[in-house]
C-alpha cells in the first residue's frame, strides 16, 4: 500500500515457543485481494496452517483480526475475526466478537496478532503499541474469564481490553470459546486452540491514531452510517428495544425455532424466552454495545427472585435462548440467563453447549443414554436445572461431561449406539438456531458453510425468508446464487470489519472503504473480494478432504417432515440444495472450486497449490 | 488550617432527598483535635446525628472518610472510615477499607463524603474532582457487587474508583457491608445504611495532588515507612507470604480460635484452615494489595476442582477462615473461599455472617431450632454445604434467612426459648475472631469497644498477648490501660488514615504527620488524639443509653470453662474487667466518661451537651 490509510500495514506475530513477538509488514497487494480482517486471515490461514496441521498442535495459529475500518470514527466497526483451524471440526475455524479489542489491536499500530507456537508453562501477553510482554498466568490458570479479565486489569494501570479463555478453554472443551469483556469470539472452539497454547489471555491497549485518507468525506460516512443504522427497519423497530432477542416469538411463529433437538420447529414456550417478557419480568437492566456503538444490542439482564436469583448477563441472545431454551425444551428464561452467566465465565460456546445438552436430552429420552450414564441427572427436556448443572461438568470433563466436551460429532461417535442420527451438526460443528425445513436458505447456509453447521456459514438469509419474505422460505432450486450472494456480504462486513447488525449494503461498505483507504472500491467489487474470500476458505477446507459428502445436513432434516407449523411435512432435498450451491459458486460436483473460478477471482495461485494437494 | 497541607479543607456532602450536593469547609480547629479519618468522623456523628436517631431514617448519615496521610506518597495510607448510626446496634458504626477508594476521594479535594438524606429511588453517585452527579440505579438494583463495579465500570470513561452494597445491603440485613473493589467495610451493617437510603453505589476519581509541607522530609519518611513495614517481625516473617491466614493454626494452638460457636478455642481442623494448607494445594494464585501498598496481605485465591471449583477470592483473611470456618466447625477450606465470594458479591460481613451461621448451628444442635424450621437444611456444625446454601437465603431474606438477617441479638430475641444464651453479641454485635478466655485484652476490646463486640473494638492486642509474649493473655487486673493505649494507637491509624498492618508506631506517625501538615506532633500528642476520639465515640454511645450493663462479654465466658488448650479452666471475671479498664479510662462507674477527663481531653463541650441528655 501506498499510504497506510486505514491499515496499519503490520501484524504482530506472537511466538510463545520463544516467548518472542515480531512485528511484520504484510502483503499490501493482499489488502485489494482480500480486504483485511476475515478475508486477510483465510489467505494467512491457507499459507500458514497446512494440509493435516492437528488443531491442536504448534502448528495451528490463531488470528485475531481487525480491518480498515476499525479504530477510524465509522460506527460500528469494532468487530475482530478470530480464525485458525477448528478443534471441533478440524478444517478453517472462525469467530466473530466485539467489544474493544479490535480498536486496541488497530489503534496499537497492527491489523491482527498471530498466535503462534506453544508455551510451555501457561502464560499471557501485554500488548501495548510497540511494548509486548510475555508474562506468567500461573495465576490465572484455572480461573473464569470474569474473574480472569478482573484481575489482569487489576495488574495494569492503563484501561486495556482483554481476550480470553476460561476453563472450558484449558480443558480443550472441543467448543470452548475466546471471551472479550462479556462477548464471546464462540464457534469452532477456538478457546480450545489457546488452551492448549497455554495462552490465558491477551491484554492490549493502543495509543495510536488510525490515519484515513479523507477525513472529511470520512466525517460524511459518519453520519450516514448512523443514519442507516437508524433508519434500517429492523433495528430501528426491534433491535433498539430488545436485541436480538426478538427472535424466539418470530421463529416460532414462522416454524423455524429449533425445539428438543431440533424435532420441531414450533415451541409453545417461545413468548417466555422473549426479550417482551423478560422485559415485562423486569429483568433487562441496562442496554450495552461495543466500541463506538449506538445501537447497544447488548441487554443487561438480571433475574431478581428464585433459584437463579442475582444472575446477571450481558444477553442472551436469540443464539443462546434458543439454544438453551427451546431446544432444550426449556422455556424458564432465568435458567437461561443463569446457563449463559456459566458459559462466559466458563469459556463455552452457548450454541454448541445448547445443542450439546439437547442432544444428551434425546438420547436419554429415547433410552440412549441411562440416568446412571448422566452422572444421575434426570436429562429430560426442559428440565433447566439439569441443563445449569450440566455445563460446568462440560467446561471441567467432570462425569458425564467429559463425553459431552466433544461436541456432539466426537460423543455420538464414541457412544455409538446410534447416537449419530441426534447429532445435529454439519462438518463437527453444532447447528445455529434455525430449522433449514423451514428456511431453506439456512439451510444453505449451514450444508455448504465454510465453517461448517452455523447459520452465518455462507450467509444469514433469516431477514430475506421470513421477516421481509423476500424469497420463498421453502424453495431450493435457485436460492443457491442468493445464498452465496449473502455469503460474500458476509465476508466482506466480517472484512471490513463492521457488525453484522449495521444493516450497511456493499455500496454503503464500497464509499467508506473509499473514504478511509483511499481506494475506489464499488459495491460490486466488494462481491468479487466476497466470493474470493470463500473460495480461499473452500479451498481451504477441500485441501483438508472435504468433499459434497461433507456437504449434508443432519438425517433428521431429510428424512423426518417438519411435524407442524407453517413448514409443516416439508423436508430438504440436500442433493439438489448441493447442486443447486455448486452450480452458483462454479464449483464442481464434489464441491471442488473450478480452476475457472479461481482463476476468474485472480486466486490461481490457490488454486495451483491446492491440485498439489489433492 | 492555614495551609491545606495533607488536608484537603474540605468535606463534600451529598444530600440524597434533594439530589444536592454541597462542597464545605470543616472546622480547621478539629484537625488538631481528631486528625482526620475516624476521629474527624466520630466528631461530625456527635453533632449530627442526634439521640435517638434510627439507623435506618432520613436523619442517619454516612461518612466516607480520607485522611491527612492519605494521597501522599506514604505507603499503606489507603484506608477509609465508614462511619455511622449501625442498624446492628444502634450505636456508633466504624468499618475501615482499603482499596484505591480513600485516596481517590482526597485527589477529588475532600477530606471525607458524607451521605445525607433519602433517595425515593435507587440512585448512584458520581464524582470527579468538582463535578457531581446524582444517577439513577434502576438497573443496578439487586446486582451483586461483582456486576455493580464491572458495569458501572463500562459507563465510565475514566477508571473510577467504586464503593457499592449488593443485595444484602438493599435488602437491610444488619450485618451488610460496603464493598470496595474485593474489599469490604464490613462491620456494623452499613451498607444496610446505605440501602436504605437506595444509595447503590458511589463512584469517585480525583485528578487533584494532595500538598505536603515539607516534600523532602516526606520523602525521607516514605523510604523509613518502607523499611518499617519490611522489616518489623510480624510482616517480615509470615504476612509476606500468607496474609492474615496465619491466624487459624497460631490461635488454636493458643486456645483462643473460636470454634463451633466459641464453645472451644481449639480447633482440630485448624491447620486445614490455614495459608500453608491453601498454598500446598495450589489455591493461592497471586498477592494483591491496597494503593500504594507493597505489603499486599491480600490473597487470590482459586479453588481448582471439587463442588467449589472455580471459586475465587481476594483472601479469605482470619476473620473469614474463623468465622465461615472453625467456628462452623468447618475444615473445609473449599468451602470458605466459596463462600467469602458469595459474602463479599452479595455484600455481606464475613464475621457476623459466620457468628449467625454457628449460632444457627448450635441452636439446631442444641434442639431450639428443629430442621423444618430451616427450610430443610442440616444445620449440624461441619456441614459446609449447609454454610454456603445459608449465605444466599440471608441476602436475600429468604426462608430462615430472614430471621437470621437480623443478627444474633435480633434473631436470638424473635426465637426466645433460651437461644440468647447461644448469640455470641456484644451490643448487638457479632464477637471477632479470639475467645476472650485465652485472651483477656481481646475481651476488653470486644466488652467497651466503642463499635461492640468487636476485636478492634478497642485495641488489638494478640501479638502482645500471645505471638510476642508481651503481656500475661490471662491477666484481668491492670490490664485496662494496656488495652486503652492499644486502642488510642487504633484510633490514630484510623483517622490518618494508615493500615492496621503497617506496624507504623505512634513516633513515625508523629513524624509522617509532621512532615505532611506543617504540625508539630510528637507521639504522646497522638495518644491523647486517640483517646479523645475514644472518648467522643464512647460519649456517643451513652448519649444512646449505652452504661456498664451493656458492657458484658456473653454469658458463656463467664460462667463455661474454657474446655480445652492453654486456656483451659479459664473464665471471665467481667466485672473485674470494667473496673480496671473504667479507672485506667477515668470513666465512672456506670462508664460514662466523667467531666474531669473530658475536659482534661479538651471536649468539654462534648460534656455539657452529654449532660443535657443523660
Amino acid at each position: 500500500m501506498k499510504e497506510p490509510f486505514g491499515y496499519a500495514g503490520h501484524i504482530l506475530r506472537l511466538n510463545l515457543s520463544e516467548r518472542k513477538a515480531t512485528r511484520e509488514r504484510w502483503r499490501k497487494e493482499w489488502a485489494h485481494l482480500f480486504l483485511g480482517g476475515r478475508g486477510l486471515a483465510a489467505r494467512l490461514l491457507y499459507e500458514e496452517v497446512g494440509k493435516g496441521v492437528k488443531p491442536l498442535s504448534e502448528d495451528n495459529k490463531l488470528y485475531f483480526m481487525s480491518g480498515p475500518l476499525c479504530g477510524t470514527d465509522i460506527p460500528l466497526a469494532a468487530q475482530m475475526a478470530v480464525v485458525g483451524k477448528s478443534p471441533a471440526t478440524g478444517i478453517y475455524g472462525l469467530a466473530m466478537v466485539g467489544g474493544d479489542f479490535s480498536p486496541e489491536v488497530k489503534r496499537a499500530g497492527y491489523d491482527g496478532v498471530v498466535v503462534e507456537g506453544r508455551s510451555d508453562s501457561p502464560v499471557w501477553v501485554r500488548i501495548k503499541d510497540e511494548e509486548v510482554e510475555f508474562l506468567d498466568a500461573k495465576s490465572y490458570w484455572g480461573m473464569p474469564t470474569d474473574r480472569t479479565q478482573e484481575f489482569i486489569d487489576r495488574k495494569l494501570s492503563d484501561s486495556y481490553s482483554v481476550a480470553c479463555i476460561g476453563p472450558a478453554g484449558e480443558n480443550l472443551v472441543n467448543y470452548a470459546a475466546v471471551v472479550v469483556g462479556r462477548r464471546t469470539a464462540s464457534r469452532c472452539g477456538l478457546g480450545a486452540v489457546m488452551g492448549w497454547k497455554k495462552l490465558k489471555a491477551i491484554a492490549v491497549k493502543g495509543t495510536g491514531v488510525v490515519k484515513v485518507s479523507d477525513p472529511s468525506k470520512v466525517r460524511r460516512m459518519v453520519d450516514e452510517a448512523k443514519k442507516i443504522v437508524d433508519e434500517a427497519p429492523i433495528t430501528k423497530k426491534y433491535f433498539k428495544e430488545y436485541g436480538t432477542s426478538v427472535g424466539p416469538v418470530n421463529c416460532s411463529s414462522h416454524g423455524v425455532l429449533p425445539t428438543r433437538n431440533f424435532q420441531t420447529g414450533v415451541f409453545d414456550g417461545a413468548w417466555e424466552l422473549s426479550g417482551e417478557a423478560m422485559k415485562q419480568k423486569g429483568y433487562i437492566r441496562d442496554k450495552v454495545g461495543c466500541y463506538n456503538c449506538h445501537l447497544k444490542c447488548g441487554r443487561v439482564t438480571m433475574v431478581d427472585k428464585g433459584p437463579y436469583v442475582g444472575a446477571v448477563s450481558e444477553g442472551p441472545d436469540y443464539d443462546t435462548l434458543f439454544a438453551l431454551g427451546s431446544n432444550c425444551g426449556n422455556s424458564n428464561v432465568e435458567s437461561v440467563i443463569a446457563a449463559e452467566t456459566l458459559c462466559d465465565t466458563l469459556g463455552l460456546d452457548t450454541i454448541s453447549t445448547g445443542v450439546v445438552i439437547s442432544f444428551a436430552m434425546e438420547c436419554f429420552e429415547r433410552g440412549v443414554l441411562k440416568k446412571e450414564e448422566v452422572d444421575g441427572i434426570d436429562l429430560r427436556f426442559g428440565n433447566h436445572d439439569a441443563i445449569v448443572k450440566l455445563i460446568p461438568k462440560i467446561a471441567y470433563r467432570e462425569g458425564i461431561g467429559d463425553l459431552l466436551a466433544g461436541g456432539v460429532r466426537e460423543a455420538a461417535k464414541k457412544l455409538g449406539r446410534g447416537a449419530d442420527q441426534y447429532a445435529m451438526h454439519v462438518k463437527g460443528l453444532e447447528l445455529g438456531g434455525y430449522d433449514p425445513r423451514g428456511a431453506t436458505g439456512i439451510g444453505f447456509s449451514m450444508a455448504v458453510g465454510s465453517r461448517g453447521g452455523c447459520h452465518h456459514g455462507q450467509g444469514y438469509t433469516i431477514p430475506d425468508e421470513l421477516t421481509f419474505s423476500r424469497v420463498d422460505p421453502f424453495a431450493i432450486r435457485g436460492k443457491g446464487a442468493f445464498v452465496k450472494k449473502r455469503g460474500e456480504e458476509r465476508r466482506i462486513t466480517d472484512s471490513a470489519v463492521t457488525c453484522n447488525f449495521s444493516r450497511f449494503q456493499m455500496d454503503d461498505l464500497a464509499k467508506m472503504l473509499s473514504a478511509v483507504t483511499g481506494e475506489d472500491y464499488r459495491g460490486d467489487d466488494l462481491y468479487i473480494i466476497g466470493e474470493r474470500i470463500n473460495n480461499v476458505e473452500r479451498c481451504y477446507n477441500v485441501r483438508e478432504g472435504i468433499r459434497r459428502k461433507d456437504d449434508y445436513l443432519p438425517d433428521r432434516f431429510l428424512r423426518e417432515p417438519m411435524p407442524e407449523g407453517p413448514a409443516r411435512g416439508r423436508r430438504i432435498d440436500n442433493d439438489e440444495l448441493l447442486n443447486d450451491f455448486y452450480a452458483a459458486a462454479k464449483w464442481d460436483s464434489q464441491g471442488i472450486p473450478t480452476s475457472e473460478k479461481l482463476e476468474e477471482l485472480g486466486i490461481s495461485d490457490i488454486g495451483r497449490s491446492l491440485r498439489e494437494h489433492i
